[in-house]
């Protein structure tokens, strides 16, 4: 593992000059940047060990569900040509290690759908071409992976131009957690509509809400908004209602990690209060949502299992000393569900869902169909 | 200044056995619990110099706006016997050096109307007496500053017959910041009707929002329920649409720092995100307000101005190291104001006012007089 570090950013007109999760320009390495010292410490992992990529995923190093898609799929290329270098043209060698190496990848979080489909993708990939040498199929590996990655930027880029038809000049924009840059390989999801109004002069005034308990929204949105030069306030997600009040906010977009067939959607914890809390002030609520997560098969919101993290979390993580009792208990929800009822639109880079989801969701499924 | 720590607290059956400030059996030393070193460590400090009684106040060591105006109150008393035992019966000294001590501490928070109300109100004790001895005098702040005292003790303790009257055996109960014993002498202002309930064999189960950026539900409330055996459940802030979601949260209760003369509230920040949420689920939502604390000169929320805190508090405060961006800029204002048409009720040491509050605070004023 080689490690590059940085004391600033280099600046392009759309923020941090690099992509999330990319592919070192001699194809050894993948190369990420550690999000864990963020905003503290910028610093770039060359990695190529397959343990070294398994742990970035597995400690957060690179996370957000489309960057970690990436990542594992850059990363199994990377093992497929060690194992070439190993095997050499052994094709039962090459395809049982390919899959065990598929598999140890894939338990670094067994909960993130993206990781087992880029995973699955790379690995039918392979299989697809298993008449040819394992050479080429090592090489036919480096290309899906890049395949991915692009598409990647390219939904990111889609997100951007729908969203930011329904942005105005000026306006205030609130966010939550960290649907960002540093969540994708590049422009984000949430934060797409934001970076391409922000290249055409909007002007937008973006608060971040903190994002207890893992603080994504204060240690990676803000600190990748303000790196592009955008006006980012921070607040802590309590200051929400305030902020709303005083008249400071027009629109929010959050990101969202599943959105179920009727629209309800579930995303980092305290998504749904702030929904909430925009349909108390008549600000509307959207979501960015990749089509890869619409999930046709759960019928509504009630239908997703919510993840429960450690206590830890909550009492003592960042802190020099616990800052609650022992005895107290803790309730830790990863995620929590909007009600369709409470959002507006549901952007996808095949355009924009609008109530009644039930129908709007089936126009974007058939669009997909299309494209596929 | 004597300090006393203890490695755990001793349990009567309201909780935390001893009164938050109180004056030393001797009746030379403040004593309070140093509230900034919670939940890790139980310190009761034993101060006696003016200097240390300001710096408590200053540093939040004592904190909660009844707790606040004890404190002073004893410590004037304190002040006051010094003076005497320096210049004996020379009155004019006396006053002189009385007033100076009040200004002194009353400087320590300015914007704390408490902390002025209890010293004010010591010092009209004083001059009232100015024809008697000094010895006299200091005697009858002693017992002005006890009186003080044990009339918060009786407001809370009302606070908690009357609010018990609004929830049912076996609730859940949601709380925002800290209105507990440790902001007042005993019992609190919002958890008075939960430790009365809990005596009483209601089996609550009481949700405690952490309070960002200060924590002062996962470092006070958290602490002080679990210690009386209440079963508490810290949240992060962001957690409160999930747990009323779910159905887990009957009544919410918190206290307020200002009450307008329609019933518009200001209280902790994130307080009206709170009273919107639990609006959205139909869960009712009651401040705790002493009539101390309702402001008939103020007519509605709108004339409350907000303090804002330094941005440290949000982006370093407790942390390890900066949890945010040097770049981005930080809102964080200590209070927002809660719409009267969000509550369902405010709970004072007279009774219950329901909307309209326009109305029913005028009634509450009525009995208040009639008490005066």
């Amino acid at each position: 593992m080689l490690s590059e570090e940085k004391t600033g950013l280099p600046k392009g007109n759309s923020g941090l000059d690099f992509d999330t999760v990319d592919i070192s320009s001699d194809g050894r390495y993948l190369v990420i940047i550690d999000q864990t010292l963020l905003p503290g410490k910028v610093e770039f992992l060359h990695l190529d060990k397959l343990e070294d990529m398994r742990e970035a995923i597995y400690l957060l190093k690179v996370r957000g569900a489309p960057a970690i898609g990436v990542a594992a799929a850059i990363g199994l290329y990377i093992e497929a040509s060690h194992i070439y270098e190993n095997y050499g043209e052994d094709k039962t060698a090459f395809f049982s290690e390919l899959k065990k190496a598929k598999l140890y990848l894939e338990a670094a979080r067994p909960t993130a759908v993206n990781l087992k489909w880029a995973l699955d993708r790379m690995y039918a990939c392979a299989e697809s071409m298993k008449e040819s040498s394992v050479q080429d199929i090592a090489q036919g590996l480096k290309e899906e992976a890049l395949r991915i990655k692009a598409e990647d930027i390219h939904v990111c880029s889609k997100l951007g131009e729908y969203g930011l038809t329904l942005l105005k000049k000026g306006q205030g924009i609130l966010t939550h957690c960290n649907a960002g840059h540093l969540a994708t390989v590049r422009y984000g999801t949430a934060t797409a509509p934001i970076y391409l109004g922000h290249r055409q002069g909007y002007g937008f005034k973006v608060f971040a809400d903190e994002t207890r308990p893992l603080l994504q929204g204060a240690r990676l949105t803000a600190f990748e908004l303000s790196e592009a030069g955008i006006d980012v306030t921070l607040i802590c997600d309590n200051m929400v209602s305030s902020v709303m009040q005083k008249g400071w906010v027009q629109t929010v977009i959050t990101g969202c990690d599943r959105v179920a067939a009727n629209g309800d959607a579930a995303n980092k914890i305290g998504t749904s209060g702030v929904a909430v809390i925009a349909k108390h002030y008549g600000i509307p609520f959207y979501i960015a949502a990749p089509t890869s997560t619409i999930d046709f098969e759960t019928e509504t919101g009630e239908d997703i299992i919510i993840e429960e993290r450690p206590w830890e979390e909550v009492k003592n993580m960042w802190y020099e000393r616990p800052m609650a009792p022992e005895k107290a208990s803790v309730y830790n929800p990863a995620f929590d569900v909007t009600d369709n009822s409470l959002i507006s639109g549901i952007i996808t880079e095949y355009g924009i869902a609008y109530p009644p989801f039930g129908e709007s969701l089936k126009e974007i499924k058939k669009k997909m169909e299309i494209k596929l």
